[in-house]
C-alpha cells in the first residue's frame, strides 16, 4: 500500500505520510509524538484521545475532512457509552488514516504533562516519571511449548512495550494468580532505571500510583507526596530531625560518633523511624496506603545523606572530608528500612563534595545556576548554608557552617518559627518596634492584635525576626556598626537597658515574666552565623573573580521567610539591588521533587555535579579572613536610605505558600 | 622500542613478539594465556609464578637462554625469603622480557584450572567461579577534587582489572575503616554475573572462598561444600526433606497446598529451615563460618524449585503444568532467607518444563548427552523419575511419576537406605537367598556376618535390595512374568508362604519379631514404579522413532546403588547391552557443582535447555500404553542366562564415595 496520506501532528507540528488503514496511535508513534497509551492500543485506557481539526490548511496543501478518518467504531462507541468521549474526539487506537488530515493532541493525552510552577522564574518541570504503567495481554501457556508464566509476561513486555524487565521472588509470588485472574492481561509497574517489575495488578489498572520527595535537614524532615502521573503534591509535612538530640549541628552529632562508637547506627534507626512515622501521618492525610508509595527521593547535607544511607559520618568531619560515596545512589526502600509498597526504590541525589551535599545538588537542580544567562548567587540558608555561584559558563558550590543562631537558637529570646514566634519586626524613628507573629495577620500596633495574640500569646523571636531587628536596630542607630547597643543614654531610648556590661533592646515587656529582649549576645551570635554566610559567599565570588553579583536567590524553608531588604543591611549576602533578590522557597525539596517526576532531570544532575567547582571552605585562607572582615553590619543607613530617596522601597515578601511575590500593605 | 623477541607460552602454545622490558605477565595477557593475578601485578600474591625453560629450541628457530629474561630482582628475593619461591620458578609480574624465550605457566598457575572428575566418561571441570577477588590500590581522597572513597575504589577496580562494580549499603558501610586498614590497598570478592562487591578485605587477601551445590529431591536433600579456588569437594552432607510430613510424593504436596490455603508457606519455611540447617552442620563439620560462603547453587525438581522460591505450586499439579518462573534465577541468598554471607547469591538452575526440572538439566548438565557421539539414555531414579534421551543431534527430556517405591516406601518391609536395611540379595538355584547389608561388609551366608550384624540388627529391605529380591526371584521363577509368587508347592521352597490370596517369600526370618519377606502387593508397587520409568523411557524413544539405545547412565543418589543387570531383568529400563549401562551417581548434584565452579557452564545449560525436546508424559496416550504393557517382568532368565553362557558377568557395582568402577568379589 503506498503511503499516500498527509498527516500533521499538533502541537508538535510534526507531520509524516501514511497509507490507508493506519491508526493515528501508529503514526503517533512512528514520528515520535508525545501521544500516551497505557493500554497499548486496545481502546481500553482513552489516554491517546486525540482531536482531529477538519479545515482547509491551505497553508499545508491539504484539506483536512471528516472522511480523512475511518468512522466512529464499536470500541469508541462502548467506551463513549461506559466513560464518555468528550465531543470531538476520538480514541487513537481506533481512528485509522484514509486522507490527508491533521490532529491535535490535547495536553492531557500527552505522556509527558508540564508542570507549571507558580514562580515565574522557575523552569517547568516535564512529567516523566521513573515508573511507568504497562498493559499487556499475555500469552497462554502451552504443554507443548513450555515456558515459565513469567518468561511469557517478559516476551509480552518485549514486543508490547519494547522493555526488557526483571522483577523479585516477592514479585512474581502471586503472579500466576494475577494473570489468571486477569484473564491473561496485566497492568505493570515498571520501574525504569532498574528495569523492575514493582508490581503487577489483573486487567486494566491506571493508578494512582504515588512517590515522596524527602528534604532531609539536619533541624527539620519535610517530605511532599506527589501523584506521579501528575506531579500533583497532595500533602506536604514535616517533622523535627530526632537526631537533635545527639546534637544541634552536624559537626556535635559527628563528634557524638566519634566519642560514642555505634552512634552513627543509633542516629541512622532514629532518622529512619522518623521518616517512617512521617510517611505514616502523610498517608493518613492523604487517605492512602504505604503500599501505593512506589518510589521515594531523598536529598540531604553530606553527614545526614550518609547517616540516612547507614554510613560512618566520621571522614566528613576531618580533613579531608572523604564521601563514603558521592555519586547518586539507587536501591529498594526496603535496604534502609523504610515501610512503603514492599518493592518500592529510593533515589538519592549526588553530593557534590564533602560539604557540599545532595540537598545542594537539589538546589542546582531545581534553581539551574548551570543555565542562567546572568550570574546568581543561590544561598541555602539553615543550620548549614549551602552556596552556589555561577552561570551558563561555570558553577561554583561550597557550604558555611552558619550554626543554628538563624533557626532560633543560641537567641537568648530566640524560639522556632511556631505560632506567637515574632516573624517581622519595624522600628520607627522613635525607635519604638512594631512587630507581627507567626500565624497572626495584624501587626502588634493595630486594632485587634492583642485580642487575636492571646490565643497564642508571644513567645519569643523567630529567625527571620532576629535578622529583622537587628537590621532594624541598625538602622536606627541602636546599635553601631561593630554590633553593640548603645545605652538608653547614647540612644535616647528607654528600651536600652542595661544587661551585664553592655545594653540590651527590649521589643516587648509583658506585664508578668520574661521581657523580649535582643541582647548584645544575640547580635554576635548572629554576627558570626551572617559572616560565615557572607565568607562563603565572598570566596566563591574569589574564584569567580567578580566583586558583585547580578542576582541573589535566598533558598531554604527558613530563606524563604528573610527579607531581602534586612538580610543585605546586616550583610548576610553581598551587595545586590534589592529587587534582584528573590526566594526560592525550599529550592532543595523542589530538586527532590523534580527527580522524584522526571526521569531525565537525575541524569542531568549528576551529570551537571561534575561539572561544578567544588571548594572547601575550611581550607581557604580568604574564608577566614572575609569572615573576619565580615562580623561588622556595614550599611548603617546608607543604602537603605539611599533607596528611600529616588524611590518607594519595593518591601517585597514572599507567600511561601504560593510561592507568589507581593507587595506589602505599608 | 621494537617488538624483536620471540616469546613462546607452554602448554598453550601462544607466541607473540615483544619488545625489551615488557613484563611476563603482561605478554601472557596481551596473547590471553591463563596466568593468575590477584595483585595485579604487584609481587603480592605469587599466583603469576612461571617456569622458563632454558635450551635450544630449534623446531621454533629459537634459543631460550638464562639471559633472554631480566635478573632475579628485590621483589622476588623478599617473596623467596618470606614464602619459598620453588628452583627454576620466577614471578611472572616482575620478570622482564630480554630475548627469545619460552614460558611454561605451570597448573597452579593457570585461572583455569581443571578438576578432574573420577569417572573417565565424565566431562572435566574447568574452574571459573561466578566470584574473582581483585587486588586493588585506590587513590586516597583529595580535598581539591572530591569524590566518594566508593567511586575512587570503582575507578581503580576499572582502571586495574576492566571491571565495573556495585555495592550494597551494607558492603558500602564498612568502607572507609577498611581502605585506611589496608592503607588504600583492599581485595574485593567481586560477583561477575551482578557486578557486585560481595565483600572488602583490607590488603591482600587469597581466600579461601566457598560455595555450596545443592540437590534439593522431595525426600532428601544433598549439598556439597566446595571450595570456588580449587574446586575441592571439603565435605558431602544430607538431610531429610521436611516437607515429607506434608506428603511423600509431589502430587500429595500440591494437594496438600490445594487442600491448606497457605500451604505453601509452611513447605516453603520448612525446607528454607532444613536448608539452613544443614548449612550450619556443614560449616561446623568442614571448620568455617557460614559467613564463608559466599555463592549456593541450587538444582530441584519444579515442585521443589518453585516451593524453594517461595513460589505457589499449584499450577504445576494440573495441565498444562504452567510454572511460574521457568529460566535461571540469581538472587540474593538473603531473598530466600538463607543464612550464608550477608551479601551471598544464588543460582537455581533452569527448569526444562513443568514437569521436568532443575535437576534434571544438572543432569543435562553434568552428563551432557547434548554433546554425546552415541544415544545415550540418561535415567534420574528418585520419587520422580528425570528422564533424557538423546545425542549431539539432539535430546530429549521428560519425568515419570514413579513413586516413592524404589526408595523403600510401599514396600512391607522396605525402609530407606541405613544401616541394618539389606541392600544385596542374590538367591540360588536352590531358592535360598543370601544377603549384605548397608554398612555391613559380609554376605549373610559368610563367617562373622551375624556378629557384624549385631550392631545394626536386620531391618528391611532398601530400594535397591528390593530391585534386586524381585528381579532375582524371577531369575529363579519364584515369580512368573505378571507378578505373581508361587506357592511352595508350586515353587518347590518351603520360603514361599501364603499371604492372604495370594504369596509371599520369606529372605529372613528372625527368632523373634516380624519376618522379613516380599508380597505380591510389594511385586506390585515396584511394577508400577518400573513401568512408569519403562514407559517413559520408551515414550521419548518412541519420539526419537529408535528400538534401542547405545547406552544407559542411571543416575540419582539411589540410581547409583541399583544393580545394572537387575534393573534390566526387572524390566526398569530398555534392552541394552549390560557393560553399557553405567552409573553416574547423583549427577545432578554434580550438575549444580559444576555450575557453582564455572560461570560459563551456566549460560551453557541455560542455552541448552532451550534446545531440549521437551516431551509430557501425562498427556501421552503412547505413555498409558507403554506403561499398561510395561507391568510385566519381562525376562524370565534368558538375557541373563544367555549372557552367563557367552562370558562371565561383569557384575559391575559403583563405590559411591569414590565413584570408581570396580568388580565385585562373587
Amino acid at each position: 500500500m503506498s503511503k499516500n496520506h498527509t498527516v500533521i501532528f499538533t502541537p508538535s507540528g510534526r507531520r509524516g505520510q501514511f497509507a490507508s488503514g493506519t491508526k493515528v496511535l501508529d503514526a503517533a508513534r512512528s514520528l515520535g509524538v508525545d501521544l500516551d497509551s497505557v493500554c497499548g492500543g486496545r481502546g481500553i485506557c482513552s489516554k491517546c484521545q486525540i482531536t482531529p481539526s477538519f479545515s482547509d490548511f491551505p497553508k499545508h496543501g491539504l484539506v483536512s475532512a471528516p472522511e480523512s478518518l475511518s468512522e466512529w467504531n464499536s470500541v469508541e462507541a462502548r467506551y463513549d457509552s461506559i466513560r464518555g468521549l468528550p465531543k470531538g474526539r476520538r480514541l487513537g487506537c481506533q481512528a485509522m488514516i484514509e486522507g490527508d488530515v491533521v490532529i491535535d493532541v490535547p495536553p492531557e493525552s500527552q505522556v509527558h504533562k508540564q508542570v507549571i510552577r507558580k514562580r515565574a522564574e522557575a523552569r517547568e518541570i516535564t512529567i516523566d516519571p521513573a515508573i511507568r504503567l504497562l498493559f499487556v495481554e499475555v500469552e497462554q501457556p502451552d504443554m507443548h511449548k513450555p515456558s515459565g508464566d513469567f518468561e511469557r509476561l517478559q516476551a509480552a513486555l518485549k514486543a508490547q512495550w519494547d522493555v526488557t524487565a526483571t522483577a523479585s521472588l516477592a514479585t512474581l509470588r502471586g503472579l500466576q494468580t494475577t494473570l489468571r485472574k486477569g484473564k491473561w492481561q496485566v497492568t505493570c509497574a515498571y520501574h525504569v532505571p532498574s528495569r523492575q517489575l514493582l508490581e503487577i495488578w489483573p486487567g486494566y489498572f491506571e493508578g494512582p500510583l504515588y512517590g515522596l520527595a524527602v528534604d532531609l535537614g539536619s533541624t527539620t524532615i519535610a517530605a511532599h507526596l506527589c501523584e506521579l502521573a501528575s506531579g500533583e503534591v497532595l500533602v506536604s509535612s514535616g517533622v523535627m530531625n530526632p537526631q537533635i538530640r545527639f546534637g544541634e549541628d552536624l559537626m556535635s552529632r559527628v563528634s557524638y560518633v566519634m566519642m560514642n562508637p555505634g552512634g552513627d547506627v543509633e542516629m541512622t534507626k532514629a532518622v529512619r523511624a522518623a521518616i517512617n512515622s512521617l510517611i505514616g501521618e502523610i498517608t493518613v492525610q492523604a487517605g492512602i496506603e504505604r503500599d501505593d508509595i512506589f518510589e521515594l527521593v531523598l536529598v540531604a547535607n553530606p553527614i545526614m545523606h550518609h547517616l540516612f544511607l547507614g554510613l560512618d559520618p566520621v571522614e566528613l568531619g576531618q580533613a579531608p572530608f572523604a564521601l563514603t560515596v558521592a555519586d547518586a545512589q539507587s536501591f529498594a526502600a526496603r535496604e534502609a528500612g523504610l515501610e512503603l509498597h514492599r518493592e518500592a526504590q529510593i533515589y538519592t541525589l549526588p553530593c557534590i563534595a564533602g560539604h557540599v551535599g545532595a540537598d545542594a545538588a537539589a538546589v542546582a537542580l531545581s534553581e539551574a545556576p548551570d543555565r542562567s544567562e546572568d550570574l546568581v548567587l543561590i544561598v541555602d540558608v539553615g543550620t548549614n548554608a549551602e552556596i552556589l555561584l555561577g552561570d551558563k559558563h561555570g558553577v561554583l558550590a561550597c557550604s558555611s557552617p552558619t550554626g543554628p543562631a538563624f533557626e532560633g537558637a543560641q537567641i537568648s529570646s530566640g524560639q522556632r518559627a511556631a505560632p506567637g514566634a515574632i516573624e517581622h519586626i519595624r522600628i520607627g524613628a522613635d525607635k519604638e518596634p512594631r512587630f507581627k507573629l507567626v500565624g497572626n495577620e495584624k501587626w502588634s500596633d493595630e486594632n485587634g492584635f492583642e485580642q487575636a495574640a492571646l490565643a497564642t500569646g508571644i513567645t519569643g523571636i523567630c529567625g527571620s525576626g532576629i535578622i529583622e531587628a537587628i537590621a532594624e536596630m541598625r538602622i536606627r542607630g541602636i546599635v553601631d556598626a561593630s554590633g553593640l547597643i548603645g545605652s538608653a543614654e547614647q540612644t535616647g531610648s528607654a528600651r536600652c537597658i542595661s544587661d551585664g556590661r553592655t545594653n540590651a533592646y527590649v521589643i516587648y515587656a509583658p506585664k508578668e515574666g520574661p521581657k523580649i529582649t535582643v541582647t548584645n549576645g544575640d547580635i554576635r551570635a548572629i554576627q558570626l552565623a551572617k559572616a560565615a554566610l557572607y565568607a562563603g559567599a565572598r570566596l566563591l565570588m574569589d574564584k569567580r573573580r567578580v566583586e558583585k553579583v547580578d542576582r541573589v536567590v535566598l533558598a531554604g524553608a527558613f530563606g524563604a521567610h528573610i527579607s531581602p531588604k534586612h538580610a543585605m543591611v546586616l550583610g548576610m549576602i553581598p551587595d545586590c539591588p534589592v529587587e534582584k533578590v528573590t526566594s526560592a522557597g525550599n529550592a532543595a525539596g523542589t530538586g527532590a521533587r523534580i527527580a522524584l517526576l522526571n526521569l531525565a532531570a537525575r541524569a542531568e544532575i549528576e551529570s551537571t555535579v561534575r561539572e561544578i567547582e567544588k571548594v572547601e571552605t575550611a581550607i581557604e585562607p580568604a574564608f577566614q579572613e572575609h569572615f573576619v572582615s565580615a562580623t561588622n553590619i556595614p550599611h548603617a543607613t546608607a543604602p537603605f536610605a539611599g533607596l528611600r530617596k529616588t524611590t518607594p522601597l519595593p518591601d517585597v515578601n514572599y507567600n511561601t505558600k504560593t510561592g507568589k511575590r507581593g507587595r506589602r500593605r505599608s
